[in-house]
């Protein structure tokens, strides 16, 4: 195929590959001074803004077989708006940082650009900005800005004895994708494999969560008990989560027919998987809870005899709490 | 050497790293929410925020063997800081994404807070969050926010013919480092290599420049010449720079023994080396030029029979214009 029918990055300068992305991205009704000077402005109303960052590495987070320039841009996405969420703020903008080998085809970028926009733009947040360079793998690291219109942020450290537990968003469901793409059996589950390639976490309920009183709140991105783990050290406290089957028993059976494909264990997909971005957040008792929040536990006060978090009201039967990038 | 002596990356946990890296960065006194929850909160006191990303890339932008961590560490964030002042703003904060190889010493990530905290505290910026992932090189994405405190933002289009076009930071100096480096002749001038390896934007001239009324302003990343020309293209007018010997006499004079040595044209360096980080701003006529600004052109009206770029009055003298990362 010659250059001109699916040039490389390395085919292009860098302004021919700027002039490709750009009519893709969305930018936002909150973007004062748009990309192309030396940076952007974005509306932060109530004089706060919230800002989070993650960074998506091939052969670490995704795989260019796998995983297309659009599936890439959209989670990069959906993880960092996540994030922002989780705060109890709603997403204004993004910018975007593109590490690209000489060999990746431009219509791999500007994939990456339609899933960036196609992530963002249901949310109102512009793509305002990005810088691109060359390297040895596709990095791609997106730092996302919000707005709490008012509201008072909602840490992971509020959550106090007597709160429910709930979460929004699914469970496992990107840790079987991934699993069926690891077998070579995509085929099995096409439902599953999306949500791992495409997360599509519910962010609208962070900053109705806040609204709500939330006391505590974070995106489960390592899992659910390493996450909930985090909730019960920041506040003090420790959570018990219902049993799988009551408090996940749609995801679980969504995830039943691959785990036995692969011969894994669904509750260790629903309790540990990671990546699926789902909000859990704690409210006080009796509080009504914003959709798609439903309860799936309760904090507790701190004891030296029982572990940080329980299921059921007995330790996790499942080994292993989590991701870490550098673990052996 | 033993793990505990000076453990990798791969010898530690995620937490664990990010355990030595906490203690050195700063705070900022516009952080709301420091790091540790799922994003950071801001102060943007006048209801908008500057928002820009750069990303340096190992074998791309820097070499370890040249470029300690520390050294990454200050140049990621001076050169964001940059970006920030070239808008007329004043840096509140930034987040650093950090990919690194299994085998990173752990004290080439500590330094890299210590250099980030180097050149971000002393202008008030503090370092609120981050990501780290590893990879096959390191790479270090920065974003940076910034407050304009009630300023119209300057662009790089509001050149207009009569203005002057001022400069404040140095010339050549970067790119004469580098080539000494590439040499191995650093001992010839290692003040020259300290201006490649950790440049020193003049940060508050920018937000000085914007209160003097400033027209258009950018921050010189990729050579002068280019990065005139942006400002001619993005303003529909041309530029004329005054001779190099009038405009980076001292600039000239400081790279010319280096050029010498490794067989350079220091006119070539001062007129398009990259990376120093200047400030490249228009001013209507007469207008007080705030420290440490000074003449070096005049903005003319375009003109179909000029280059956008001349050089008393004439055709640079030096071939290339600037950098492209995937120009072969």
């Amino acid at each position: 195929m010659s250059a001109s029918d699916d040039p490389t990055v390395a085919d292009l300068s860098e302004d021919a590959i700027l002039a490709r992305i750009f009519p893709h991205l969305p930018q936002g009704p909150g973007t004062v001074v748009p990309p192309g000077d030396d940076a952007a402005v974005v509306r932060a109303q109530d004089g706060r803004v919230v800002v989070s960052t993650d960074v998506l590495v091939e052969g670490q987070h995704f795989r260019r077989e796998w995983s297309s320039g659009a599936d890439v841009g959209w989670r990069a996405a959906a993880q960092n708006l996540a994030d922002i969420a989780a705060m109890g703020a709603r997403p204004t903008a993004l910018v975007v940082a593109l590490v690209a080998p000489a060999d990746l085809p431009a219509s791999w970028v500007e994939g990456l650009a339609r899933g960036l926009a196609g992530a963002c733009g249901p949310h109102g947040a512009g793509v305002v900005g990005g810088d691109l360079s060359g390297g040895p793998v596709v990095v791609v690291s997106v730092t996302v800005l919000g707005d709490l219109e008012g509201r008072v942020p909602v840490l992971r450290s509020g959550a106090r004895p007597g709160d429910v537990v709930a979460h929004a968003g699914v469970r496992g469901r990107s840790a079987a994708g991934l699993a069926l793409l690891g077998a070579g059996l995509p085929d099995l589950d096409p439902t599953l494999v999306a949500a791992y390639l495409r997360p599509d976490p519910p962010i609208a309920a962070g900053a109705a969560a806040a609204a709500s009183g939330a006391t505590a709140m974070l995106d489960v991105s390592d899992g659910l008990l390493r996450d909930a783990g985090r909730i019960a050290a920041a506040s003090g406290s420790r959570i018990d989560l219902d049993p799988v089957d009551v408090a996940f028993g749609e995801d679980l059976a969504r995830v039943s027919a691959a785990a036995r494909a692969v011969g894994a264990d669904p509750r260790a997909w629903v309790l540990t998987g990671g990546e699926d971005h789902g909000l859990l957040a704690t409210f006080p008792a009796r509080t009504p809870l914003p959709a798609p929040f439903r309860v799936v536990g309760r904090v507790l006060a701190a004891s030296e005899d029982e572990p940080a978090v329980t299921v059921g009201g007995g330790a996790p039967e499942v080994s292993g709490v989590g991701w870490d990038h550098f673990a052996r």
